[in-house]
């Protein structure tokens, strides 16, 4: 067979060629624009010419710091299509995470949306390998700023070579891209991306027994493209012809909503958190939802009693997946086998709550105690996973050594395994709660306690006990107009039936939000720092 | 990311692990059986242990000579699953040719179907490497032969380790499979199909926008299995966990439309005179066609009337594609884009007879006399083709160097492109008729003729003539019930409406039947020698 790398350029080639028609919305802080492929594609490459006219050799990195937008959507291809990576950075990370990581990648050039200048101005000093600062803007002027230089992207557009040719005699392998993800302590750990990882998780998402992504979809990645490739939707979509509508800045529970009723999204992907936060919108508004066919839902398990009712209030069917920026990062997404199609609607919501199978093309263990565990759905294992699209170190990080062992990323994830093969999350290791030398699953707890009406969110942690070591402890967020008729006791009444006496929480305690990470997803190492006297 | 190799064993151990359950339908000489995932993995493995026994080493070819049924099935895993080479040997070639290929491509063991032995037996004696034949029966005992030594397939099953272990620490790009192709003179000529191709290939197969084969498929490939993978879909269908239905020897339109109607098939796949027969199995019998999502159909160009007439009258949708054996071979698939949707349904079967768009991952580029044509539809030129399932060369064979030029394969088709970037294919170059310095396409003449009622069958090939070099022929096979009432005049009177004066052919000559290669292709050549003096 031909040596032909799979590389990154091409599968914007691919758009610009058969789908130069097909469009990307784009929301920026000033409105919303729409592109088509033809000219996302010289754009893209006039970038490209850009980058190299800044100096930016291959192999090294251009960060971004930017929201989902159209601009960001050419940087996915810019950088890597002249040889360059793309280092998506996390814009909610704390200031000193910004600095270490910009520093750990040598991020050459930094491209930055124009909200994001005062952040990027506050640490500057601190950067030592910076040479280029480009702001994204939609005014002609570039904006009074401390960096410098400082360059306009329009600018540098207008001056680039929209005939550019993307890198193809280059080694698939080689790095493309490039994100960080916070450790439970320390600095934050940088996983490469390859253009071969990247292509072929690309070419999974749009696999029929998958996230099925076509020319004939809308695509709404509400996950951010600064966490883990926005889960690699804009790779595929562009490569499929697929429309894409990037909600921009500080979008919200209406932008989104609004957009699917105009743009007629068909499938959206983000953390539970947005899918909460949407479903309130929908109840109180009143939005036409019949494109969408499906929510891509990761990054944390979805409640039960959520899927239920996007499912059978709003006939929005749920893909449950799982996975890591490690794994770039699709692992394993949730569907039913075509014998389980008759099963009652209480089991199959069962199944479909679960994270599902793996992907083709990947490998997954879970071991426990004493190796792999039992397919029984019940014993419990570190999840274990492998392929092509996996991570196998830190970049120049020793914490690499912990994670990846014998050609096995060890996630941290707690999981069972069912007799078809379907993965469960329990926990992260971190998060099990041992009580008198007994696990107690803490998402068991918090599943249960979200499918209580008055129930908004839950989260589950352990606290020191001095008898047991270990107890739970349960925080709970009300949904409004249910805070002053629902009580802790009414809620340690609902559980009680549904575990034995000692899965029981010591403690229901009422808050009014539950400190969550910069991806939305609950900060448990923060709740268990606050309640660590809560039993003594 | 992480070095794991993209490798053929990896897609049935999916299948085992995840769809134990599922089934593969397999119709031999002694009847139909059913075999689980389960058990195809374990009979797989014992055959790779076998083969190892019998002394086959890494990288040795194991040929086969059989119809579509399990067991073919499982040599296509257990051959390359232990490190070597799946050899398909086309059975419908003249003895001549199969010794050939089987010294040239120097099979070490010949695995050979019941009712093919005495092909084999005949032409023992000439063949130089092969050091064990195995036969393939339902039978207990091995059946009495000339071959030696002659192992039953099923006693070697008996004897092995169902346990064996998948090769993993093989080169993704080594030898996994090989199939010789025709050749317009000459011997066959030699295709190897890498580890990395077939799976990449595999995975295209499943793209919502390609074939989508899912696990709640199932798929009945009547290609052969000796003829390019059956078009990969063995190689997918396992993979995805699809149930499979394979028709085995020697099977009738009658035998096909029972299975779609009795297995609920909703994928087939096959070239057009197999859809044409069946369309007339249809029109005879009453066949429920219901849970058929799509006919795959390539090899050669459909008709258009009958395309319209499966969509119209059967609602089965047809999906038109393009491939060859030298790309694993499907280069082009035939859909329509999002917002052709709600063309008129006349310009929808128009864009849905042409070959269609290539396939993510691969690319295209059309040459006429000045580069690349002008995609309008109208200019011609030679279809060229890049991509990693695409072959590089001919094995061990100088005409390599004919077809495989600059990185591209050049496929000797004549193709125009259209400002959709949809591909249409015109003729072979040796087909195209040249008259007085001008081209005429042969296949645009044959697709009018079998747009009349009449027509069951039509070739139109190129005849030396006197004044103008060239001048088309149209060779013509009526439907029964028409050979008295049509003439020659009335389908000339069809024709002339259609196209300029010069393009009509000179002559129409009705035939019994119309000869064919061994995949079921109009042999052009015949045609040609058989009426080369016909316009002297």
């Amino acid at each position: 067979m031909m040596n032909v790398q799979l590389t990154v350029g091409s599968l914007l080639e691919r758009a610009e060629k058969y789908f130069p028609k097909k469009e990307v919305i784009s929301r920026t802080s000033s409105g919303i624009s729409r592109f088509t492929y033809a000219q996302i594609g010289k754009r893209a490459r006039r970038l490209s010419s850009a980058l190299q006219r800044l100096g930016v050799q291959r192999g090294e990195r251009v960060g971004t710091l930017a929201w989902n937008h159209h601009r960001h959507l050419e940087v996915y291809f810019a950088a890597p299509g002249m040889g360059a990576v793309l280092h998506t950075i996390n814009i909610r990370l704390s200031p000193e995470h910004i600095v270490y990581i910009v520093n750990h990648a040598e991020d050459k050039v930094l491209i930055v949306d124009e909200d994001l200048l005062p952040l990027v101005e506050q640490i500057k000093s601190q950067l030592k390998t910076v040479e280029a600062f480009v702001v994204m803007t939609d005014k002609d002027d570039v904006p009074s700023s401390t960096l410098e230089p400082l360059y306009s992207y329009e600018h540098l557009l207008a001056d680039g070579d929209p005939e550019f040719s993307f890198v193809k005699d280059i080694d698939e392998n080689a790095p493309a891209g490039m994100c960080y993800t916070s450790a439970t302590t320390g600095n934050p750990k940088g996983v490469v991306y390859s253009h071969r990882g990247i292509v072929l998780h690309s070419m999974a998402l749009g696999l029929a027994d998958a996230a099925a992504i076509s020319e004939s979809d809308v695509a709404m990645p509400v996950v951010p493209m600064f966490h883990a490739n926005a889960w690699g939707l804009p790779f595929a979509s562009t490569w499929f012809g697929t429309t894409q509508v990037l909600p921009g800045p500080q979008f919200t529970p209406k932008i989104l909503a609004q957009f699917i009723e105009l743009e007629k999204v068909t499938i959206t992907a983000g953390v539970p958190t947005i899918w909460l936060a949407l479903l309130k919108e929908l109840e109180e508004g009143n939005y036409e939802t019949g494109s969408l066919r499906a929510i891509l839902c990761g990054g944390s398990a979805a409640p039960r009693g959520m899927i239920k009712t996007y499912e059978s209030k709003y006939k929005i069917p749920f893909l449950h997946a799982y996975g890591l920026t490690e794994t770039s990062p699709i692992v394993t997404l949730s569907r039913l086998k075509s014998y389980q199609q008759d099963l009652p609607e209480e089991d199959k919501l069962d199944i479909r709550s679960k994270q599902g199978l793996v992907m083709p093309g990947l490998e997954i263990k879970v071991i426990g105690d004493d190796g792999e565990v039992q397919w029984n759905g019940e014993e419990m294992g570190e999840l274990l996973v492998r392929g092509p699209w996996i991570a196998d170190e830190y970049y120049l990080d020793e914490r690499t050594k912990d994670a990846f062992k014998d050609g096995w990323l060890h996630t941290g994830d707690v999981a069972t395994i069912d007799e078809e093969g379907v993965v469960k999350l329990v926990d992260r290791t971190k998060d099990l709660i041992k009580s008198g030398g007994e696990w107690i699953s803490s998402v068991d707890l918090e599943n249960a306690l979200m499918a209580h009406e008055a129930v908004f969110e839950a989260a589950v942690v352990a606290v020191p006990h001095p008898k047991w070591q270990e107890r739970p402890v349960a925080c709970v967020v009300l949904k409004e107009g249910y805070k002053a008729t629902v009580s802790k006791k009414d809620l340690m009444e609902f559980l009680a039936p549904q575990f034995a006496k000692w899965w029981l929480p010591d403690d229901i305690v009422i808050m009014d939000e539950i400190p969550k990470t910069s991806v939305g997803k609950f900060l448990k190492r923060t709740l268990r720092e606050q309640l660590k006297e809560h039993l003594a």
